[in-house]
């Protein structure tokens, strides 16, 4: 699953706001005018007079400054934005306005709602990377692996017995885990807590590997034959962790978010072995949002496809290497950050991970997307507000079920931003 | 609300199934092949040997032939690809690799996902054709008006005492309502079934105007002070009802896949009066999906622009003018069922109504998107089962909360679906 924002959404409206009210500040009638415009209507060009209007897209956060607040809150990954913008436009696409109106996708396969384009560049993608089997699994599509997860939950609840099913995750646990499942209230399925000490039979664990928040590897930890392991696999590739093993789980998760860093396109897949969980999975997604954005899954496979072309075509050059463009941006990262934490000696981060990877064919060291910082200072219980005192947006301990003493940092934004990061960080005492 | 495939997808399935099965049965090594590529890997070129792989769309259900079935159980507006194809490139999107990679759209607004493009193209669409009011109303978007619905389920309750929200709309209703409502067996909301009926204090109708299945124009049945309405205007566009006035409820929901026919691009807004029932919203969305698609929100503005462009600039030729194709091929299609209907002398439907419509400055008939069949033969008390033994595709009454003698049938398919349709139709005794 992605970055996973339901944490904190509210902190970086708040850094945004901020930004704003800034950057206009000499300008209250502007402001004035601009809230009238974008909520209550009247004034604007492009509204009233028929004015041909361009679809100008977002630009995601505000620009960070020397000055400014750093939201590192969420796995905003728009570190890859340099790499795209360097490729040209193999990764480009466009859809002609009469293209893919239907809700249907695939109607001769299981899942109606995939797009054949998409589930093929999938396949292709996993036999590149090594990192997963794909032969003798299902392949479905979601609206990112967020909503895949809710799927998974909704395919294996309740327990046989008809109570809740426990949803369980060894602290520390990715912070949306306990409110995604709990948000509605659901009868089928609960947040049951940390797997380490959970004491019933029957359970779903969800196991993230590398594991958000702290990078760790993780395998099953509940050992119950009647527990059901998810494999939440959205950072298992080759730019943060070794691919050690072609995984071949029941049922793995995987985000397009993180692979490529296309957040906002808002795609995920699961393969999935056993057909009638699949079944009940497309169900789910089926009820929930009567399938998954067709523009979003061509867009994703020709994104996919560019990766994939530019690994097995002996034409592209190595700067359209994708992995390796973002493995070794998160190589640099990790060593300045390091630096950084031994300068200020307050902090201290988890031991380096190696091994060898299949696809890179050499021993590598991990570069989690996310830095699990610790505070040795013993007067600092709560890190993520210390941190936001200095203008730096973190997400506390206490969410991922551990303490305040701990937060975790999103290490795949922009190089502006995590330049700003890492001169405060050092200089902390 | 959509077309809202909730209910028969298997049943497409079937179709689309046996018409594949029916057009290779000469070939079974060719199925063969077929299903162990797709679903256990191996032997396509494009999987292997890292060929360019272009990435074709899917194509929706198959063609539809004299003999075929005729699945006419959804909505999917394919009507609308004919409009689409003819009116050259001023829909169509290039979207570049690098673009829109972030989880944020607008900081500086109330929906952190919402994009201020397509937000900007929903108000002047509004405006354009005078539905509803939009001044003094937030705008949120969702993966299709369905999960806006859940996001509206999730902002209005509990009830005040904590105990579960009670659903209720007038049958016939959305066959989706209930199934949507109660797949998750929330604890903060549950299906009340007909409103007509029913006789508690606090509730939340779905008032859904057109009405989908019947076409009748609807109003709040429930009079207690403590009930919610909640507009569901996916129909409430100039091809299929008069527009009689902006519309000013305190919740409406819209949809693209009926306004323009794009179902695949799952896109849907709301437009909410009270800030906190926004806020609410967006946090469904925000732990249900991380929110919407921005490839499918930038399709929408640039469709939802060009539809307002052709109306708004005078170089534009009345060729281009959505909803007049789409109210003329509407009107077309119902004077041939009535006809049809006339001819078979067992079936029946709904009066015609019409009225004023103030955005067409003309007394129209409406045109609803589906046909709500009636049999007036006694031993036919099964008439989704009856017409499917002549291989029509429909959705039964008891769907809809009513009796089996009545049957849903989409007007918004193919002419090749709509003409095979109605040739049977006409010809059953």
């Amino acid at each position: 699953m992605a970055t996973r924002g339901t944490g904190g959404i509210a902190a970086v409206r708040c850094a945004g706001r901020i930004g704003v009210v800034a950057s206009v500040a000499m300008n209250l009638a502007w402001i004035a005018m601009y809230i009238r415009r974008r909520y209550f209507g009247g004034g604007s060009r492009s509204d009233n007079n028929g004015g041909v209007t361009t679809v100008e897209p977002s630009k995601g956060k505000p620009p960070v400054t020397e000055d400014s607040i750093v939201n590192l809150d969420h796995g905003d990954p728009t570190m890859y934005e340099e790499f795209w913008r360097g490729i040209g436009d193999s990764a480009s696409i466009f859809i002609p306005g009469w293209q893919t109106m239907s809700y249907f996708s695939d109607l001769g396969g299981i899942c109606w709602f995939v797009e054949p384009g998409f589930e093929r560049e999938v396949r292709r993608l996993h036999r590149l990377v090594g990192n997963a089997m794909v032969d003798g699994y299902h392949v479905l599509v979601g609206t990112g692996s967020t909503q895949l997860f809710q799927a998974v939950l909704y395919a294996l609840s309740p327990a046989s017995d008809g109570t809740p099913m426990n949803v369980v995750s060894p602290a520390p646990y990715y912070s949306s885990y306990p409110s995604v499942t709990n948000f509605l209230n659901s009868g089928l399925y609960r947040w049951g807590g940390d797997a380490n000490t959970f004491d019933g039979d029957t359970c779903i664990e969800l196991i993230c590997s590398p594991n958000n928040p702290d990078g760790g590897i993780r395998r099953a930890v509940v050992k119950s034959k009647y527990s059901k392991a998810v494999y939440d696999f959205a950072y298992y590739w080759p730019q943060y962790t070794p691919i050690t093993e072609a995984a071949d789980h029941d049922i793995m998760l995987f985000t397009v978010s993180k692979c490529t860093g296309h957040a906002g396109t808002r795609l995920g897949w699961a393969l999935v072995k056993d057909t009638e969980v699949a079944q009940k999975m497309i169900k789910f997604i089926e009820l929930n949002t009567i399938g998954v954005s067709k523009d979003s899954q061509l867009r994703a496979a020709k994104i996919i496809g560019a990766v994939c072309n530019s690994y097995e075509l002996s034409s592209a050059g190595k700067t359209s290497h994708l992995f390796h463009f973002a493995k070794e941006k998160m190589a640099e990262r990790w060593i300045r950050l390091r630096a950084a934490v031994a300068a200020s000696d307050i902090f201290a981060l988890p031991n380096e991970l190696s091994g060898y990877c299949s696809f890179s064919m050499e021993t590598i060291t991990a570069n989690p997307p996310f830095a699990w910082l610790h505070c040795k200072k013993d007067d600092i219980e709560d890190l993520e507000g210390f941190l936001r005192l200095k203008k730096i947006i973190t997400r506390g301990g206490t969410k991922f079920g551990v303490d305040g003493r701990v937060v975790r940092v999103s290490m795949v934004d922009t190089d502006q931003a995590f330049n700003v990061f890492i001169y405060r960080l050092a200089t902390m005492n």
